[in-house]
């Protein structure tokens, strides 16, 4: 932690400026090395915090390397709480190594990746959820996921999570100085207040908990299975639900390439379609490895969506529909009847009532003329069941957040059973650590090493 | 003008952090609309110049889009010497766009490629060749072009150039009075002083153009043509040559694909390659498409990379020859022995004398076993026969600017002529003001719209 660190901030490649972000005890000292003010009275170590100099950065043999700006923030008042000095210099890619080089020849280290948040963390300055939040912040490339990160930065969950940890904190204190008065059957510990506390830790923690499934979703899209056999139209649909949506999800910039191609965005919605192998129909040997694949991908989406051929179905159909039933159990299943424009009016029904075992919207499309794919859109948009967030919503959308509230959660319910049925002061106070301990895990105040090494080391350089 | 501008400065894409620059008289009025302090005692408009607050940038419905740092210049001690206000804010692309969206929507304009510089150039703050310099500094990927844009931006040959102009100015006032009194033969302007400032003027600019020989060929590479017949091993030595070189040229992000592949860094200094089809030996109708298309390689190359197979030369090496020795006239050849181990020690003598009238350097190689390429690279900068760049040495790497010194050589030694015949002093005023011209014309002091635009139009946007 006595390092001086540094890294250039700002997205790599050329631009018109670029930010050197210099953050430690060394940082004045550092700086004032290879950074010639335009004032002669300047002294960069009186400089008072919060202003911006203009100077020229020069090396050890006092060649000018570029005219630049350079902003002093004092500890505690900077980003990551220590002295920072940010040099913004001309966005030349030889510039900006070279003023890095510089520092390093100077005394800097080089930042790791999400140093620059981590100290800003270890500093106090934000607890952890908060520091996990400024990489999602970065990353966020829809409104509904910046919302989310924004919401979570700026305190999010963790305020209220951390006062009712304070509070159970305190209980444990007194559960626990009961036992050392044992054999006196006092009770500090009111233990009526101590359940009121438990409620009310119990509700948030679940609440937090189940807005995971929004968070999850809104975060990395809602993963959408396609079934259906083979020659069915499934990518025929498939490339005209991405088609319509492929301007809008480029015009995203960073993006990746599988995003692009997978993903459609509707109405700030992120729906993630896992592709299946057609079910082929082997006849005698329909339970073959293509169905198996297909189940298996029925399992990690929230959606399937099965398209049916209206002009030809399978003789298994009914076999299929009762193994499909029962594997998209708690999932959302939208009937996709495609060709509906090969068929007459009335036959509809009839193919209808073939699939009544199974629960879930029905749809009647041509994929091919383009016909009714809004009414499939708007199907998915309801299936994916997801509320609008609003600006300061509290949404949990962080796995690791997710699994300690799970945790925290049994945690806490063990200790209401165990207040309930009067369980002795020692196994209600190792309950009581327990659930701390996980809420802790969430806000940082349990930490080590390679957790931290984990969530930082996802960050950006720089940052 | 009278638009206040802005656009995000740094490089596109994703990062720690990002800088949006707001230039204009609104750009306080308009940054005071969307950026909501920390301080509540804070005023964006009373603001002290050259400070830096924190904040939050809220859209219309008061929602915050990020927390930033809010940087503040004041008229005329900005870069553009317009008020600016500089917005960091986190390096998501979301937030990015939405930040720039926000100040569109509040009265700014996108500015333009190079607009930032554009209007410092406009306000007096550099001149046109400093102002052409910072795109050049941005650009910059080695040593010698940081140091030479460098130069040029602090001033460079600007200063000189424009101290002789305004006296040449002086004196074609006086020459030009002379001619509202031209019955009375009277001389305002003193003949032997002006004689002295126009071979002053002579020298300075002789001397800069001069120097683009080297400055070209420092910013853009040297061009050295690889010329030689089928099979003698070209392509073995450009990939031995390349191979060796591509990890450091690699390094430099951001260089095109072309340069990976088609140039070398030695010592400094960039070759680039220009490939030639091999000459076909095709006997009887020699002078076919391939040696044509090799001269016209030969005509854009400062060098010329001769390759033989010592173990076997054409039947028409003579009248190839001949021919490429006149081609050559003017550029430095280097012939090069390849598939040297393959022949005795004394018969490179041989080889040698038969090309005694082709002057420059002969190397002997093995491409296949890279034997003796040190040596050929060695050559290869013998040949560049370019000198160290120092800081602070003046050197015109602009075709622009060498274009115009150019005819401003013509126009002052059309002067300094008229002067030794004694020409009458309308002709005489004439001349001066074309040189006077062509002077303005690289400082800016003669420009127009279309000018301007070609030179900023090459700007990256957000400079």
């Amino acid at each position: 932690m006595s390092t001086t660190i540094a890294a250039i901030s700002t997205a790599p490649g050329i631009g018109g400026i670029a930010v050197i972000r210099v953050s430690g005890s060394e940082a004045f000292s550092v700086s004032a090395k290879i950074f010639k003010p335009k004032k002669t009275s300047f002294s960069l170590l009186a400089q008072e915090a919060n202003t911006i100099s203009f100077g020229n950065i020069v090396d050890n043999n006092n060649e000018i390397v570029d005219e630049v700006l350079l902003s002093v923030f004092r500890a505690p008042h900077s980003f990551t709480g220590e002295d920072v000095v940010e040099i913004a210099c001309h966005g030349s890619i030889f510039i900006q190594q070279r003023i890095l080089q510089l520092l390093i020849e100077n005394g800097c280290t080089l930042a790791r990746a999400g140093e620059f948040t981590q100290r800003a963390f270890l500093n106090g300055k934000m607890d952890l959820s908060q520091a996990e939040a400024v990489a999602d912040l970065i990353a966020s490339t829809s409104a509904a996921s910046h919302r989310m990160a924004m919401t979570q930065m700026r305190g999010g969950f963790s305020d209220e999570l951390q006062k009712l940890r304070t509070q159970l904190l305190n209980f444990v204190s007194l559960v626990e100085l009961e036992l050392d008065f044992s054999e006196e059957e006092v009770e500090f510990a009111n233990r009526s207040q101590l359940k009121q506390l438990v409620i009310e830790i119990e509700q948030l923690i679940s609440r937090l908990s189940d807005s995971f499934r929004v968070g999850n979703a809104l975060k990395n899209g809602i993963p959408v299975a396609l079934i259906g056999e083979t020659n069915v139209g499934k990518s025929t649909l498939l490339n005209v639900l991405l088609n319509e949506e492929k301007a809008i999800v480029s015009d995203i910039h960073g993006t990746t390439r599988d995003v692009i191609e997978d993903s459609i965005v509707l109405q700030g919605i992120t729906f993630r379609f896992i592709d299946t192998a057609g079910i082929r129909d082997t006849r005698d040997k329909i339970e073959s490895l293509g169905i198996e694949r297909t189940y298996q991908k029925i399992e990690q989406a929230a959606i399937v969506l099965w398209i049916l051929d209206c002009t030809q179905l399978s003789e298994h159909i009914e076999w299929l529909t009762e193994r499909i039933q029962k594997r998209s159990e708690g999932k959302k299943v939208i009937l996709v009847f495609n060709k509906i424009d090969k068929i007459a009016e009335d036959e509809r029904d009839v193919l209808s009532h073939l699939f009544d075992q199974i629960e879930g919207e029905r749809v009647y499309i041509s994929a091919k003329n383009r016909l009714n794919t809004d009414a499939l859109e708007a199907a998915l948009i309801r299936a994916a069941q997801l509320p609008d967030i609003q600006p300061g919503d509290v949404v949990v959308n962080n796995i690791r957040h997710y699994e300690a509230l799970q945790q925290a959660l049994t945690s806490i319910r063990r200790v209401s059973e165990g207040l309930e049925s009067g369980i002795s002061g020692d196994f209600l106070s190792h309950d009581i650590r327990e659930c701390l301990h996980y809420i802790g895990e969430i806000t940082g105040h349990i930490s080590n090493n390679e957790i931290l090494g984990n969530i930082f080391g996802k960050f950006c350089i720089g940052k």
